[in-house]
């Protein structure tokens, strides 16, 4: 089963989640003092804008990593559809706790909430990391590429802690989801170097 | 004719419809007595949540099944483009009846419509399967891929019970969308098998 | 230069437009006596679904269409890529009208200026096929494919028709937009044909 | 690495940023006296048609330019990845302060800020460009068709004195941000000429 009809699903909609988001951000209301018309105004948009960029970021994140995977990978099977979907299912609630997050100021429960939604994506991804695994078997280059999955595996650990910091303090919760962010765009170089490693001749 | 196009604009479409469901999502509002901003205010959000999920299964098994099936098929015709349009039409008023079925709270006749378009969907698909095994040939590898088609008939009459069950009892009548999605949650091997078949040498 | 990405950001463009129609498709507003409900609350929503049908029709009329043409065509310019854009900007328009034409239940000056819509598409389609019989020459297969055109001329001329009726009959106008989709609910084989005669050998 | 993917997802996201902005065109709100369904209703909505048009064709610039360079180049890397997000990133915050112009009727601020979200988008799109020249050197087709960018420096001037002038006066303002894209529509034939000159034998 060809690989590439999944690849330009998971784009669409990565791409139509990632632009929704926008529509959030909705201009300062107009009212009849022309308040709503100053550069000011845009100060009351901060927590929804900051909770923007970082959704636009996580969901570039995926992106990325979902595209440095797919290319290190042959086939697919309908495990790996499924397992796709849920990924995308999880994905596709980020506007929904954006949203939330950015219109109570950033409170408790939904930064905690938000945390959720990120953990729940980064299992999903796993699942999906451990199919793909499964299907080209434990010795393939791409599970070499994948290797010990540090990286995923202390995300994993930040948004368990995020979400409990949270509870206490949401603002140092809502911190520790940035770092997390901060530790994945420096470029997974794991895929490219193995497929280099694949590529070159024995000796 | 080529049918890349016609995967792209209907990966498109699924794509878009599955994702701007989650609009209807919306987060509770926040009043100046900070409701809105608990984790209990989602409990509000419940029925609209639970459709909404049964949704993104539905979208993503016809995604799925048309993924497997133009995997199967050679070539398409200027009728085949239609009946994946008309499929396309029914699929878009998924969202339209998933918001009324979740906005009533699982009412009588918004879960009675929502089955009635699942069944004009399931129609539009079984057309689109018919006019493709008219273009291949009733002997062809695709034919003998869809074979008697068991689920999809099964489908076909659990989407009428549903609709006459839920004229008396809503929550059953929802019960059994959630039976035909799980049905369709096993992945369909019949075109995998088939092709394989297909590529093997006769003996 | 390649054709591919021009197609693929057009497909992009129309599926988006003929499905965020569908969010103009608002479900009755429940009320405290259950009003909302009720499946009699849907001929409220009757106009809106039949404009979004028929502005469904014509989108995938234009996607069909284009999709037709472009496989029958070898190579695109500069030009052809504004022609491009320029269609896709009254397409864009078209939930706009549609939506004002639903929302007023088919009054006379929105359906007038629906018609307006329409025959700005069809003129910056012809605009698009202009600038692709001057790069391929008049002489090619795909000037030939074109051949005079009929039903593109037949339908201006409608639209004209229609935006004149309107103004006196809104009901007539929007019959004659609905009998111009049906002129091209007829697969247009120009392309099917001529592609077939090209690559046959000569005799 | 190969660009397809990358290529496919901006097109997606542009696809959908240059639709969802006919989100903010709403209909004339129909009142009982019949006002809202009359021609001369459209007048209100003129500052918004005409902040959609322009930023339609600002965001076709983008796709239309975007398309020409990726035409050009042969691989792209971790850090066009992350450059080409940082350029969708500005892209996707248009609607956004298309929305704001046209609610406030080009204010002076909204008209400065859009300024400031056009300045920002070019100043992505040339960190974009300079990755790319980076990877394919300074003797490259590529750089060579790059060359020395004067329209894209005359841009950017542009929007620095149209943010200023705005301040002063947002008409003269929206005019030369008008100005700019007039510049651009002319098609850019430097990639076109050099890949034609690359793919010429040498003499």
């Amino acid at each position: 089963m060809t690989k590439s009809r999944l690849e330009a699903f998971s784009d669409g909609v990565i791409a139509i989640l990632i632009t929704i988001m926008v529509l959030e951000l909705r201009p300062p209301v107009l009212d009849t003092q022309a308040h709503g018309a100053l550069l000011s105004d845009l100060a009351a948009l901060g927590h929804i804008f900051l909770s923007y960029t970082l959704s636009f970021v996580f969901l570039a994140i995926y992106w990325n990593n979902h595209h440095h995977m797919f290319q290190a990978i042959k086939h697919v099977d309908g495990t790996v559809l499924w397992a796709n979907m849920h990924l995308l299912f999880w994905l596709s609630l980020i506007p929904f706790g954006t949203a939330w997050m950015g219109d109570t100021e950033f409170a408790r429960d939904p930064v905690a909430f938000y945390g959720f939604l990120l953990l729940m994506c980064a299992l999903a991804y796993t699942v999906l990391v451990m199919r793909l695994i499964r299907i080209h078997g434990a010795g393939s280059t791409f599970a070499r590429a994948i290797g010990t999955d540090v990286k995923g595996k202390i995300s994993l650990f930040f948004y368990v802690a995020g979400i409990a910091v949270s509870l206490l303090n949401p603002a140092i919760g809502f911190a520790i989801y940035v770092a997390v962010a901060l530790i994945w765009l420096v470029p997974d170089k794991r895929f490219e170097r193995e497929l280099i490693k694949a590529s070159a001749p024995t000796d």
